[in-house]
This record gives structure tokens, C-alpha cells and sequence, in this order.
């Protein structure tokens, strides 16, 4: 049986959990500074743990601080069903990226609460310490540990710009846990994401059903030609490493363009030597950043690059060296929990459609361990890791209600 | 009468005077730190000085800073003839930028004296003060006072990084001069310089003749897209600045080739926001440097460039703003000096050519003024502003015998 179509979730509570979590490490613009492993986050931290206890779950944490709240099951033997996101942000990030995936299950949690449902599998919700990797690199820090890709020691090596260490810091604020991170066992895990891309808001649509989550290249490109005085040196003497950031800037669109639907490529981060008015650019790094949802098709793209650059560069007398610096292979989300996600919605007479996930998120990383998807809200004009950042409260609710019918189908009621 | 085709100076004495005063002020990798009114300026100055007495010239200071160090001539009503450059240097700048043309100037002045040459026009010996502009911008700040370009007021409060005032600098140490800024009237100017290009050296010329500075103009442009998730953002809903940067760096580049020869252009310094690796640019702010030496060219390739590049950046999706901030119209230099300068390169059997400078300097201004030429002395690999900037003792020579003879043919030998 499924959770009852009548079942929904009290879209009030949900926005009163939301900006009561707001008000701790507040932006400077409307949105969150609560990074990781802060006072702030610490706060935050507490206040979900208490809203927890108030549900009646209770809290398990990890040696690398990240947060399980259980709601007990019927069958003792059957593994849970975990759902959450995380807590954290960027400096300045906005009120509902991860949060909603978090205080959503807390809603969802609520929702059983109050209509006395009980389930076959327990229901773990999960605060995942770092997803934002701002304050401490990488992104999905700690759920990267907890699904093997990194390991501990490493993670706590991390450090910050003033240098404080990752395990350090999370001593400090006190959310070191006893619980050996990676033992817990999942039957299934789903996350409630906005969807931090325009998508889903362009096509009028409450909910998105994420099939596939991007896979990425980050490739290091060094454009090197000689620095010279731009005013006496003739054209024809030219080694102008800024017209080599120019050609495969273009090509790297070329490329994503070649490879629609759901591919994408840019330069975002540049670094010009000298950088001086008067000065030919002798040096440009920049990171070229390619993703799509096939693995095959995303080697083909950074194969394209890697062939065509260092002929372009060679033609106006720069050389390219490039180099792969960040890589993360598409995940495919399990058909099985994907397809519980599009039947809540289509029960639920949510307006839906099947999406990529553009970011990388935990569930991608915990799609290796267990079944797993995930379940985008709309946010308005694609805008996230900005204090600007918003989503409407109808939207929340389309995805959280979503979210307790596939947790609920998937957790099996029985009562 | 000319000076004579046998009047050479002596490469050694001069080559020796270089190198005594490259000892102060030394850099970091075997060129020269003598930034403008710094301790290593005061004590390039003083040896300067005391050079210029042991070579019987009297020396007068403007209230810019500006050295004048006049060696009589015969006929008292006659105005002098000027030559000189800047002993100031880049922060990691090389030996001969500017110091050939003072201490050029200076051996010239010796193998005068040497040869008991008297002249009808006084002759004068310059350094012009802060000619560099790196620690007080604008670049030749002192002869820009001097030919009206800039008020003394103005230069004084010039502030360098660390917020010190020029005009307290040049007080504290002690080269505030009595003589009113600009009062000096010149019968002709002479300035020998190294070319900063590498023009000379791959055609194998001793010897430029400089026939017209190169104009500027320094159009500010701010590319406005849209920043947002590289991965969550499809291809078709972006407005990536970062391609408005490409598609103007190629179109810079079209409209120099278009405009050849003596033209050049391109992008030196370039700002990317927010300059993340995973997120699109929403903002690109760079500056076009654009030259050439004939003004109709020169605002020709500024009106293509205003008039193409918005369209460029309309068929992408983002916006175009440009700001002219800087400029400076191409000088041509006096037909008779720059005859002088050629007709010593010929009387005295070096190679030369005609060549247009693509730098500004102090005779730029000072052509304004009363008539003026320059000399241009090869450098390797083209190379300046740069601690690794060379000469041969033979091409200073060349480039000190021609600045001689030019300078004793205007000035006119009496005996």
C-alpha cells in the first residue's frame, strides 16, 4: 500500500522550520552564512537535534560529525530508509540549499507523527556534515567519506584558509560522534534537493524526478606565451596566451552544444599573468568545467578538448598543457526509488518531469552504497549560493509531500 | 658643420657608468629596483649629480624633481638644446630602461668635453622625474607638468600604495628643486632610449629612428551575463560573460591585423566575477589597449571596436559597456630632429631604420613643446620591464655616438 494520497504534509510548520533555521548565521544580504563546523553550524545543529528529540527520534552521530535521527520500524531485522541533505552553507548562500532537504524530512517525519503511520523499515533522517566544501575542500566532504571515497584521516586533514584542520574543528564545536562512519547499512536513501538550476521554474513544473545526476571534469588548462610590452610589440611577434584563453573558451561551448541534450561546459575560474593593462598576457590557467549524465559521452567531450586545444593554441604560437583536476563519473539513481519518486508525484497530481542533476549532492555518493534518488524543488531563476536564493512555499511543499509518499512507499506502511 | 664623423664616445667609460649606477638599487634577479622618489632614487640622483659637476655642468632642479645640468654654450641668446631620459625604474625593472639616455647623455657631454668642442646653443642634460608611474601613476608624471599636461597640484597628490603623497615624498628626499615647473624653453630635445620592442634586433639595425610615437586609447570594458551553477544551468538558458571576453579578444585582434602595419591590440588585464571554477561568469571586466601612430587609424579601430562588440555580445545573451580611460594621441616628431638623428646613423656608417615607438615617453610629451626626436637602441628578445632586460655595449654605442652627433648638428659646432 502507498502512504494514501490524502496524506500531506503541513506546508506551515515546513516554512516556520525553514526561517526559524534562517535566523542562525545570518547573511549580510537575506540569505546564510552558517558554514561548516561554526559556531553557527554548531547552533544549527542543535536546533535540529532538538526539533529530533521533540519527534520522538533518536540521535546517532558519526566520527565525522554527521547526524542520524531515527525513527523506529516495525521489523527489527529490516534496514532503514534514510532521507536529508544537509545544514551547512556557503558564505553567502541562501536559506533553503540543503536545508529543505533536511527540515523537509523532519516535516515528513512530523506528518507520520501526527497521523500515527508506522513502517516496516525504521526511517533515518541525516544532517551531512560539509556538503558545501567552501570552508573546508571538498564538496561532499564527509558523505565522501562515509561512502568510501575519501578517507577519514584525509578529511581531517582538511584545512581552512586560516589553516584550522577539518578534525580539529569539528572536535571543537563538539559534534565528534562514537559511531564508526560508513558501518550503517541502508535500505534505501532519498534526498530533497532545490534544484539550483532554472529548469524546472522555466517549465512550470512542481517537481523534478532526478534520473541521472551529472557526471564532471574539471581540466586545468595552462595556455603559456610571452609576456610582452602590448605597445611595442608587433602583431606578427606575438605570443598572446589571452587569445588562447579565447579560442577554447569557444570551443568548450562548441563542444557542450555538439552534445545536447543535458551536456554543458565553461570557464569559470581564470587566472591572467601578468594581468596588467599594458602587458600581453604570457600565462592564462583556467579550469574548463564539462559535465554530463553518460560517462561515454562525457570522455568524448573531454577527448574533443584534449585534441583540439593544443591545435589551437599552436596555430597562434602559445602552448597548452592541461590537466584533469577534479572528476566525478555520472551516477544513474536507482530505477527502483526513481520510480517511487514519479508515482508520489503523479498520485500527488504534482505537475513533473524527469531531470539531471546539474550539482553534485550526497545522494550521489550514496547511490553507490544503496538505492538512491532524488527529488528537485523549483527555485526562482535558477539562483542558488546566493543570498538571493528563494523558493516558493507551494513548491517546498510539492517536494516534501513527494518526499513522505516515497519514503512511506518505500519504508512499507503497515499500520 | 657636423661634429665630425670621427667624434665617437667611448663604450667603456659608458658601459661603466651603467653598470656603477645599476649598484644602487639593485634587484632581485640582476636588474634594478629605483623606483621614483625612494632612498635608492635619491642616491641614484646624488651620483648623477656629482657626475655632471666632475663634467663642469651646472645643474638646476625644477619643483617637479626634474635635473637640468647645462653644459654653456657660446652665444647667450641661444636656446638650449635638451637631451636626457629617467634614471627611475621599474620594481623589478632592468639596467638600461630609461639610465642609457640619461648616462648616454652624459658620455656624450664627456667626450664633448674630452674633444673641447664648444657649441653655439647650450646643451642640457635631463633626468625627468618618476617617468615610470608604477609607484606614483600616472607614467611620466613630471615632464607631463612640465609640457601642461598635469597641474603640480595634481602630481603631488598622487598617492602610492601606501597611501604616501609624491609631494611629500619628493620632499623627504630632498629634491625639491627652486625652478618654476615648465619655465625652461628648449631650442630642440633629444631623447636615446632602448626600443622596449623587438623590432631593431630581429632586423639587425643599430640604430631607430623614431619618426612618430604611437597613440593610445584604453577602452574599459564590462561584459554583465549572468552568474549561475555551471552544472545546473542548461547551454540554451545562459548569459556567459566569460564568451563575451572570447568573442572581443578575437575581434581586437581582427581589427589590428585590419589596420597594419604600426597598429597593435589586444587585452591585458582582465577581472572575471565571481572567478569559481563551477560557476558561469556573471561579470567580465577587462581593458582593450588599441595603438597606432597615425590618429585617423587609431579612432577608426576604436569605432569598429565600439560599434562590433555589442553586437557580438547581443547574439550571446549579454551586455556590453565600454569606457575610454585612458588616451594619448599618436605624437609625430619634428621632421628636422628626426633628419638630425638619421643623418648621424648615415654619416657614422651604423644600420638603421625608421621605426615608430610603441611606448610613451617623456619626449612625447616634450614634443609638444619645441621640436623633438628619439633614438632607439635595440634590446634582446625585445624584452623591458623586466629585470632580465639586456643590451650589447656596441648597440649602446651606436645609439650614444648617433645622440652625439644629432645633438652637436642642432646645437651647432662653433669650433
Amino acid at each position: 500500500m502507498d502512504g494514501g494520497q490524502n496524506f500531506r504534509i503541513d506546508p506551515d510548520r515546513l516554512w516556520n522550520s525553514l526561517h526559524e533555521m534562517a535566523q542562525i548565521g545570518p547573511g549580510v544580504a537575506g540569505g546564510n552564512n552558517r558554514q561548516t563546523l561554526t559556531e553557527e553550524d554548531a547552533e544549527g545543529r542543535a536546533l535540529f537535534q532538538s526539533w529530533c528529540e521533540a519527534a520522538g527520534l533518536s540521535m546517532g552521530v558519526d566520527t565525522m560529525g554527521n547526524m542520524f535521527a531515527t525513527r523506529a520500524g516495525e521489523d527489527p531485522e529490516a534496514l532503514p530508509v534514510y532521507m536529508g541533505s544537509h545544514l551547512d552553507t556557503q558564505p553567502t548562500g541562501g536559506k533553503y540549499d540543503g536545508v529543505l532537504g533536511v527540515l523537509g524530512g523532519l516535516e515528513a517525519i512530523r506528518t507520520m507523527n501526527d497521523l500515527g503511520v508506522k513502517t516496516k523499515h525504521p526511517i533515518v533522517l541525516t544532517n551531512w556534515t560539509n556538503e558545501e566544501g567552501t570552508r573546508f575542500a571538498p564538496a561532499m566532504l564527509a558523505s565522501g567519506v562515509f561512502a568510501g571515497k575519501h578517507s577519514q584521516d584525509w578529511a581531517y586533514d582538511r584545512v581552512d584558509a586560516e589553516g584550522r584542520r577539518f578534525g580539529d574543528e569539528l572536535k571543537r564545536i563538539g559534534w565528534v560522534g562514537d559511531e564508526e562512519v560508513g558501518a550503517r547499512k541502508m535500505h534505501a536513501m532519498f534526498e530533497l534537493h532545490i534544484e539550483q538550476g532554472p529548469i524546472l521554474e522555466a517549465k512550470e513544473k512542481d517537481v523534478g524526478v532526478v534520473t541521472h545526476g551529472q557526471g564532471l571534469r574539471w581540466i586545468e588548462c595552462t595556455v603559456t606565451g610571452k609576456e610582452s610590452h602590448t605597445g611595442s610589440t608587433p602583431m606578427s611577434m606575438r605570443k598572446n596566451a589571452g587569445r588562447g584563453l579565447a579560442l577554447i573558451t569557444e570551443l568548450v561551448h562548441e563542444i557542450a552544444m555538439k552534445n545536447q541534450p543535458n551536456a554543458v561546459g565553461a570557464i569559470g575560474h581564470i587566472d591572467v599573468y601578468p594581468n596588467s593593462r599594458n602587458i600581453i598576457p604570457g600565462k592564462v590557467v583556467f579550469t574548463v568545467d564539462m559535465r554530463t549524465h553518460l560517462l561515454d559521452k562525457l570522455n568524448g567531450m573531454v577527448a574533443e578538448l584534449m585534441e583540439r586545444a593544443p591545435k589551437l593554441c599552436e596555430e597562434i604560437d602559445v602552448s597548452f598543457e592541461a590537466e584533469i583536476v577534479g572528476q566525478f563519473d555520472p551516477p544513474a539513481f536507482d530505477e527502483g526509488c526513481v520510480a517511487a519518486v514519479r508515482e508520489a508525484a503523479e498520485e500527488l497530481g504534482y505537475s513533473h518531469m524527469d531531470i539531471v542533476s546539474g550539482a553534485g549532492h550526497d545522494a550521489c555518493w550514496i547511490n553507490d552504497l544503496a538505492p538512491t534518488a532524488m527529488i528537485m524543488c523549483p527555485c526562482v531563476d535558477g539562483l542558488s549560493h546566493n543570498e538571493a536564493e528563494d523558493i516558493s512555499k507551494e513548491w517546498a511543499q510539492a517536494g516534501t509531500d513527494v518526499l513522505l509518499h516515497a519514503v512511506l512507499n518505500t519504508a512499507e506502511v503497515v499500520e
